[in-house]
């Protein structure tokens, strides 16, 4: 008879669009929880929260509420990461955190556990969990750069509110509804909380996601860019990211082009090696009209791919449409998944 | 005192999405019209449509409604315009026609007034109206090939549901409220009307437009490939395109990935050509987010781009946002502009 070790978790961030998932998946997966202590602002605290039939207060996250914690899933934004993380690790917590903090940090892993698990071993205590929009396109790059090399990716995105948070998805909502109505769109958020001008998103397409940079992109294409080679661990690959938030509220869809090493690879290849490939599911089937949507991925963990087609003028060219649910696989699921990886290679100890 | 030749024109398809702006255009632009017939089909015939302050009964289309008709615009669907475009002409018309129908006919010229008007002067009484993702595309494309040459294109589109005709309009509309009151969502139209299945458009991403090809290429992303080869007249062009309708009403966005001939160019050349070019608005400021959107196109006639950048590893390679209103650029008002350029240079007359 063994006896399964059960660990101290904690979830910062528990009343936000992916602590919320977090905590389903933590239920729903039975993740071996010994205790489990829900965190967030000063602001949120106070809530309850029903846990496998269990009424759990929401706490206010500080240094000290990380004493005894064993693993604690960061989802609260980048300042309460660098705040806080480093505090959780001094008490001997192994963090995994879901805000672009400490992504590009090299002491940090940025892990998907279907494509690089093995950077998990080397952890000094903080895991990231990768951007929602590289996440999936990773997931279904990395079988193919494995079989036959991979020099180029252009990626455009058709990306959900609820990147933005619940409240995104309201302002989707509220604004539908004026639209509908024939009333004006109030615009008080998008496309990014923070900086100077809003604009409507219902019935509309705004080719911004979180701020620009110096280059002219912006810091989610950015993301993309630099997240992709680290994961892959080829800083030479050529990406680039055009990323667009769009009316719908949940999954991100993206048009990504490859260009392979090798030539004579037909789409038939790639059905083979996507349809093998862990949490893939191909959906590809042109003559009865079967490709992914944003609502057909909908509370789905795996990452969808269809419209696998080969470039009519380059050999080494491909064409996919890859769409996942960017709570799940693009953050709650993939931040868990990370936490099981940990515990079955038995990684959890710096 | 010279006196202005007026012309008896003809609308074929005149209840439509697209034949409504075209007559709206023809009020707006003072279109020297000595007589205005509206046609379509008989199940459209009999409706009032008030032009100039003057009632027009709309007639159902037939062979001889184009008898005394010097320019026929067509916007009623691929097989009226295959049946009644070559009874237009024997009647001694000039057809402007807005369908795929002639398009890649080897004697029918396809034309974008900014991009190659003296394509008109041969035509032997069709003209075609490029598709409304091409028209945009190309207007944008133009002026960067004549200067430093073009060797890629790679697009992902954006596209809006009027597209699809007044129809799809109404199905998103109603599966917008269906899905904010939590109602099932009612799929009947889109994708396509005439094909199989139907998946819902509102708070969603379709990635199909028009039926699917043997290559695995949709018509609309064939359309593309091949429309704009022909167009800037380079068949050695490489183009690809991905085409995606979306949860938004009106105008076209298109994220286009682009290789010159010349190296060394940099954003600020790109800025300059467009900022000269016709029909184009530049709209490229980060610093204040100044970009097009759908929403922000809508209504107006010119090509907006923005989101200019240069390839992060591609010396060569530029990344641009395009966005048009579909029904007008793409749609009603080139075909007007065609119209026009017919007339001004005296090219009416085969």
């Amino acid at each position: 008879m063994t006896q399964e070790t059960k660990y101290n978790v904690a979830v910062v961030g528990a009343t936000g669009a992916v602590g919320q998932k977090i905590i389903e998946l933590l239920q729903g997966k039975s993740f071996p929880i010994n205790n489990l202590k829900l965190l967030s602002s000063k602001r949120s605290a106070g809530s309850a929260v029903t846990v496998n039939g269990k009424e759990i207060i929401v706490e206010e996250a500080t240094p000290e509420s990380f004493e005894g914690v064993d693993i604690a899933l960061f989802s609260a934004g980048g300042s309460v990461s660098k705040q806080l993380a480093p505090e959780a690790v001094k008490r001997g917590a192994v963090v995994v955190d879901n805000t672009s903090a400490y992504r590009m940090d090299p002491d940090v892993p940025l892990v998907v556990p279907e494509v690089n698990p093995e950077d998990l071993k080397n952890h000094q205590g903080i895991i990231a969990n990768p951007n929602c929009s590289t996440i999936q396109m990773v997931a279904a790059l990395q079988p193919i750069k494995e079989k036959y090399g991979l020099n180029k990716v252009i990626v455009s995105t058709y990306q959900a509110v609820s990147g933005a948070g619940n409240e995104a998805i309201d302002e989707l909502k509220t604004q539908s509804q004026q639209q509908l109505n024939g009333e004006a769109l109030e615009a008080n958020l998008l496309p990014v909380k923070g900086d100077e001008k809003h604009y409507p998103i219902a019935f509309n397409a705004l080719p911004q996601i979180d701020v620009f940079q110096e280059n002219g992109y912006t810091f989610e294409e950015m993301k993309m860019i630099n997240e992709t080679k680290k994961i892959l661990h080829d800083d030479a690959l050529h990406v680039a990211a055009t990323c667009v938030r769009l009316p719908f509220v949940t999954s991100h869809a993206e048009s990504v082009y490859v260009e392979l090493e090798e030539a004579g690879v037909q789409v038939k290849d790639i059905w083979n090696l996507l349809e093998s490939a862990d949490g893939i599911i191909l959906e590809d089937d042109p003559t009865n009209q079967t490709y992914p949507t944003p609502l057909s991925a909908e509370g789905k963990e795996e990452v969808f791919v269809g419209r696998v087609r080969k470039d009519l003028d380059e050999d080494k060219g491909f064409h996919l449409w890859v769409v996942s649910d960017n709570l799940l696989k693009g953050a709650a699921w993939n931040t868990v998944q990370i936490a099981q990886t940990l515990i079955e290679k038995d990684w959890l100890k710096k």
